[in-house]
């Protein structure tokens, strides 16, 4: 058992789990939060462990804007699913930062730093693929056989990117609004700047892994179409082409009307959490 | 037409406003949002107009709180039902404030202040009852002769209280976890020796309404049973006194292992807004 502070909230007939613990990945304390929906009680006297899905928030975030303004967790009731909120990068005084918020703080890109001085904390890539997992099966009843994942914006590129990296631990991946291409986006090329030496952009990019690693079941993607962010930073054409290019089956939906907000991602929640329940059965 | 500015964001296949506007109640710029549902666009054809719940947010909320932690939207798309969540007080630096979170900004009560210095500013009762609906009206397809109210903690007190003393504009009433009894718990008896003196506690304390004006209809309220502000200054036990010694019907749901925040209000909103969807058709 872990070292773990576990506060427990009731939620949508299930429990809403706050927990704090001493990451071996980023070496910080950390905070996420876990939804166990109410059929764990049924999974008590079954032993039969439930689907549990992933959720990776954008630039900023902390688990909190997710769990408290996505709805997901009603949703997830519904469908007997674990959800996992993890914070997008290791914080604290101790951990470098920068002044912009799309480097440093709020901003660990699920990926493994190896530059000076970021290298000693920012390990979210490790953090969500080999540290998660097993913590989050300490505190919920999930079957490691049945993980999605899924994200918004800079989450949306950590989804679609560790699950093309890793098929046998993610068996089901979708996005909102997700950056793209990584390395075409002036936010992605800082972050590759500090945290890779401005190398390994192909380890990184989106559209890069659906080339060089691929992924054989089906992706679903949302993406607004008022969103500010698209053109620029998002590139929701670049995913289309890449997938086109790399016999990906991408559903990719332009939502009209649709921001870069909450607004944006809560509409569409139920339809992600279906369609990932639907194929971690 | 009023002066309003008006910003719109697509949620949830309908509309998502805030309205910041010129109050003539409380003297102030008062910000409340608004969500229209998708069967406004039908409606803009058929004429028929929609029904409409107020939510009456808690101490220390904006409109914000519960627009973006509720969930409601995602319900009220369902039962093609406005939702109007207003201020919880006028605020601004020409508005009496005090240190403690529950009196002054943030703690209006839904009451009408008569006493100085409060009584320039704090008029939410008036603000609610006899300015928001034509407000709303001019912004949304919403029919007058439909709208409820519902609340949470001092929102579910100012809903009870505002459907008995006006049934003729609010056809259903339900609350989450309201104050009950505003002359006996400290919060309501600091409000009232501000706001009105400590006279008229009649007027305001909700088990003191029931006897005094009643409710010929049905009310619905959810309380946590592990919410720790349950028995110093919500007290339902009071409510369910009141409400069985006056003849009111009233379904008092406690829900056990539930607490005071939005991860409660957003367990039991759809049932809320099913309810008032059904007494409002």
């Amino acid at each position: 058992m872990s070292d773990a502070l576990v506060t427990e909230t009731a939620l949508h007939g299930g429990r809403h789990l706050v927990i704090r613990h001493d990451s071996t990945s980023t070496n910080t304390r950390m905070e996420l939060s876990v939804f166990i929906p109410p059929q764990a009680q049924d999974q008590a006297k079954s032993g039969e462990a439930l689907p549990c899905l992933f959720y990776l928030s954008g630039l900023t975030c902390t688990w909190e804007n997710a769990a408290t303004k996505a709805g997901a967790q009603a949703y997830a009731a519904e469908h007997g699913m674990v959800l996992v909120f993890p914070d997008t990068s290791p914080r604290g005084p101790a951990v470098a930062d920068d002044d912009e918020f799309s480097l440093g703080q709020g901003a660990g890109y699920y990926m493994a730093a190896t530059e000076s001085p970021w290298a000693d904390h920012y390990q979210m890539e490790d953090y969500v693929i080999a540290e998660l997992p097993a913590l989050v099966a300490e505190h919920a009843p999930i079957d490691l056989n049945r993980l999605g994942v899924t994200g918004h914006s800079m989450g949306g590129h950590g989804a679609l990117g560790l699950a093309m990296k890793n098929p046998d631990l993610f068996k089901s991946v979708s996005a909102f609004a997700p950056i793209s291409a990584l390395t075409a986006t002036p936010w992605g090329q800082r972050a590759l700047e500090a945290y890779r030496g401005g190398k390994d952009g192909g380890l990184y990019d989106v559209c890069q892994l659906m080339a060089s690693h691929g992924w054989s079941r089906d992706i679903l993607v949302d993406q607004g179409d008022a969103d500010p962010f698209k053109d620029e930073h998002l590139m929701p054409e670049k995913l289309a082409e890449a997938a086109q290019a790399n016999g990906i089956d991408l559903t990719l939906r332009l939502q009209p009307g649709y921001d870069h907000s909450y607004w944006f991602v809560s509409s569409f929640m139920a339809d992600h959490i279906a369609w990932h329940a639907e194929r971690l059965q």
